[in-house]
């Protein structure tokens, strides 16, 4: 009873090539190219593009497919991480007579079979000189327990390349196929593009020329440099300026402002962990603007600016782009870079940034082996109160923040010891995948409300406990929120209170017999290290972190904190 | 865009008469009246009667719903456990000219809405001399959120009647109508009746003449008696007798075998908590039959009988009859009791009965306020190892059995550390409703395999710790499992190591800061109801259960245990 949508009849010759006659069964009214607000590659040659829009009344997306060299058919589709088994999958195939198209997935094995309900849904399929174009249209949500469920945040996308005819749907296994994944934000926020002023001027920050060194990873950096005596300006808008021919190759870029205190930094023009690098640039850290595949423009809501520019603040900026060259390619050029726009009309309010979540310290820590282990950091009432505004902040956007263990990040809002909005919240988090995002509705926060930040790790490739920390194998739980009017306030945060993790520490030497070393000169990373992790031990650290006093860090921007006392704080409700 | 589907056109008087002339949207065939094999009283008055069969190939239901006084409408649905809001509802009203049918929920306040989707599909409606029958169908899952899954075990069914026309679905409130609960198990295992042995007789066991006690519950004690020298029989049926015009007022009935030991006992029949009742009559306990409300006849497996009669066998019988007389009915007669069909040619094998779960012991507890904590009771491999035969034996039937906090039970088969099979599983299980269930599927378990027994508690109305024991407001975990061929194990239960629990409350006192009072001449129950109950002391003690040894109850009938040994176990995994 399962219905297959014929596609086309196929043109089969010695070298398969698809040929796409026919479009049958035709639902709803087609959408025009112009339609398909965001782009991005799938492959790391750009054969495969993906355009989409999103429309929040149908709660549905339009893909537009385009295909530069069509074999005997392709896959498409979604999972949790990337993975390729127990995914979501549209596929078109062929038998070498006839294509099909069809709503599938793949078991544990990879092997495909149809969905009993269809809900891709091929819109049409049209052949270009540049490959063949599939557009098709999926529903946010579905009821078919075999369907991913499209939500905020990122989506792991994923793509195979069936480059033989095959007998039937059945005979296809993904695990066989050339493949490959794509991380993208698809449901982007619908917000209305503020008006820009007609004086608004462009800066391009771009390294220039440079050969994208043949290897799969590169963080390239390039200092430049703001002319002397440029006066405060507010950064209003800003975009990714791509090279021709490498969009599949620039992954993410970031511009980061210097620090004032150094009146001059080198000029410098190569790998960020080059030797050759000079030591000061790691002195430029605040972030302007950030940008990552797939990802359009990002406008500054019509009341506020990112200032730079003027007495107080660097003439220094560093750019950095992430290059992604898995297939190696050599001798390739680009000068890709970010273009800041910017006015001297200077807005009413200064942007600015704060950081929400857990103190860096080892305190916060995972045990090894967990497949989802929460940790939970506040940016309590009392900071908010001593630090916001009566009339309060506004965020209107979001970079959320993890070392290598990440799998999901949330900040909600609470207000009286009640969650009112969720500000942030990424179910499918990655690591690689970290851009700053506008929010779908800006989210006002006044004194006395909480941020609350929760962040879920997955240790099971790891043998010993996760820490806290600054280093790639510690973690982090960050949320860098966006905000105007810039407020004294940078840093909420907080961690467990030590005093109650020694208690944890004497009751798991206590319960288990066991020795966890409690002498004075031991790290309390090595006291976590030699905790025998047992499901006890585990189940009551993680009792002891939702239970236990949190020190609330609640700092200026000068580092200093905000005198909300040194006791422990009753953790929030 | 709701579609309401018009049942009928409305005769509308003084004294508001619902008539059904016309049907519209039939959908489906309908249902003939003999296809409906299941049958309940929604209310004490029996006006609302319920009848319905399940299509399992098809996953849903078919309900008639007999309405002997109409009103000016009804509502019929299910909720998790009974309560009116939050529930899903069938509702049949009428605004006083015409009539309507819909699939509405009701939300926190009771205040009725539609649904976007419409899941009790109307398929006809009729006007008979004893009232007007409704018939629809429902599946047992559907995609609306606001609909309930029908899942196996208990359903609370709800109902509501209208009494006066409303102007709009939106109009009515649930908690404003006259209303009631009915718990029933809607998905009857869809077994098929083993062929009946010509020789077969039958023998009531029913309390004659008793006049129903003018109180909401009464306990009713009937004690009968085999003829003297009846030899051996195998019970192979059972079914319930209930008087004529009763059907709503018996609750539920059982009949008890009293013990060997005793040459005789009293004849009694009267409340089985007066002061009158003779002592004795407390031994009778071993359970020959269970009866509830909605419960079809009993069948045990062509293979198997339960043995009554014969030497080392006793005599005597007690009946026990619930009452649930709401409205105070007065000077109802009743004879309703239990017809036992039996046969003198024994079949191949003694049916035997098992008590699964937790040894009725104060070392498990339930923390004060949880919404849902659960307990685990395990007959582990080494009992099953030593006590079963190799050729195994096959669970057919289950009660399950908890005191008042329960509200979830669940016996799993785990062999070699895995989870085979479900065996019983009530997630909507209420201590209200205890039913002797055939098994959809006959479990087979061998020597080696563990059967893990898991309830939840709510003790949200409670202000100190629930201790396991026999009182009703201490707590039980028990599935008694209906099996063959009989073997000597009677009890194969478990509770955690007491030495563990000893920790546990070392632990509480040193964490907290507070006097558990250690000294040995306080009892469980007393240290349990001095723990500080704090979010970080539950979860730990959750983790407790989860984590430490358990001793093993591996015991014969005689209460002789199995040479398990007396060191307690390592949990099973």
């Amino acid at each position: 009873s399962l219905k297959l949508r014929e596609v086309a009849s196929m043109y089969f010759t010695a070298v398969a090539v698809l040929m796409v006659i026919l479009v049958v069964a035709l639902q709803g009214s087609l959408p025009r190219g112009n339609d398909f607000p965001y782009k991005v590659p799938l492959d790391p040659q750009g054969l495969l593009e993906l355009s989409w829009n999103v429309s929040y009344p149908q709660q549905a997306l339009h893909f537009q497919l385009l295909v530069r060299e069509p074999r005997a058919g392709l896959l498409f589709g979604m999972s949790d991480r990337g993975e390729f088994e127990n995914a979501d999958l549209a596929v078109l195939w062929s038998d070498g007579r006839s294509s099909y198209f069809g709503d599938a997935w793949s078991d544990a094995k990879g092997q495909l079979h149809l969905d009993s309900q269809q809900d891709y849904q091929l819109l049409g399929a049209r052949k270009a000189p540049e490959g063949l174009y599939l557009l098709f249209r999926r529903a946010f949500s579905t009821c078919d327990p075999k369907d991913y469920l499209i939500e905020d945040g990122t989506v792991h996308l994923i793509y195979g390349i069936l480059e033989k005819p095959v007998p039937s749907l059945q005979a296809i296994n993904v695990s066989a196929l050339p493949r490959g994944l794509q991380r993208v934000q698809l449901l982007k926020p619908n917000i209305s593009i503020p008006e820009l002023p007609r004086d608004m001027e462009t800066m391009e920050i771009t390294a220039p020329g440079v050969v994208i060194p043949s290897q799969e990873t590169t963080y390239w950096c390039y200092m430049a440099e703001l002319p002397d005596g440029f006066p405060k300006h507010h950064i209003i808008k800003y975009e990714a300026v791509i090279t021709a021919g490498n969009e599949a190759l620039v992954h993410h870029m970031e511009v980061f402002q210097c620090a004032a205190e150094f009146d001059s930094f080198p000029h410098y023009s190569g790998p960020c962990d080059s030797k050759m690098k000079p030591e000061r640039l790691n002195y430029c850290r605040h972030v302007l603007a950030a940008w990552a595949m797939g990802a359009q423009a990002f406008y500054y809501p019509e009341e506020a600016g990112l200032a730079f520019g003027g007495p107080g603040s660097s003439r220094y900026l560093r750019l950095e782009v992430h290059y992604h060259n898995p297939l190696v390619i050599k001798g390739r050029r680009d000068s890709s870079g970010i273009r800041l726009y910017y006015t001297a009309r200077l807005r009413p309010h200064d942007a600015g940034i704060m950081e929400l979540g857990l103190v860096y310290s080892p305190v916060m820590a995972i045990p090894p082996g967990q497949h989802s282990f929460t940790l939970t950091g506040y940016c309590t009432d009392k900071c908010t109160q001593l630090a916001l505004p009566a009339a309060g902040i506004r965020i209107f956007a979001s970079q959320l923040h993890t070392h290598l263990a990440g799998r999901k990040v949330v900040t909600v809002l609470a207000r009286a010891g009640r969650e009112q909005q969720v500000v942030n919240a990424d179910g499918h988090y990655s690591p690689h995948f970290q851009e700053i995002r506008m929010l779908k509705e800006v989210v006002a926060v006044f004194p006395g409300d909480e941020l609350i930040t929760t962040c879920t790790y997955n240790t099971e490739d790891r043998s010993r406990a996760t820490v806290g920390g600054f280093g790639i194998m510690e973690e982090m739980c960050v949320n860098y929120v966006h905000y105007y009017p810039q407020t004294q306030l940078e840093l909420c945060k907080s961690a467990v209170d030590p005093g109650y993790l020694h208690r944890y520490f004497n009751l798991v030497n206590r319960f288990n017999d066991e020795e966890v070393c409690m002498c004075p000169q031991v790290s309390i990373p090595q006291q976590f290290y030699s905790v025998p992790w047992n499901s006890f031990n585990r189940e009551v650290l993680s009792s002891l972190y939702a239970f236990a006093p949190i020190s609330v860090h609640c700092n200026e921007s000068s580092a200093v904190r905000f005198p909300v006392g040194t006791a422990p704080s009753p953790l929030p409700s």
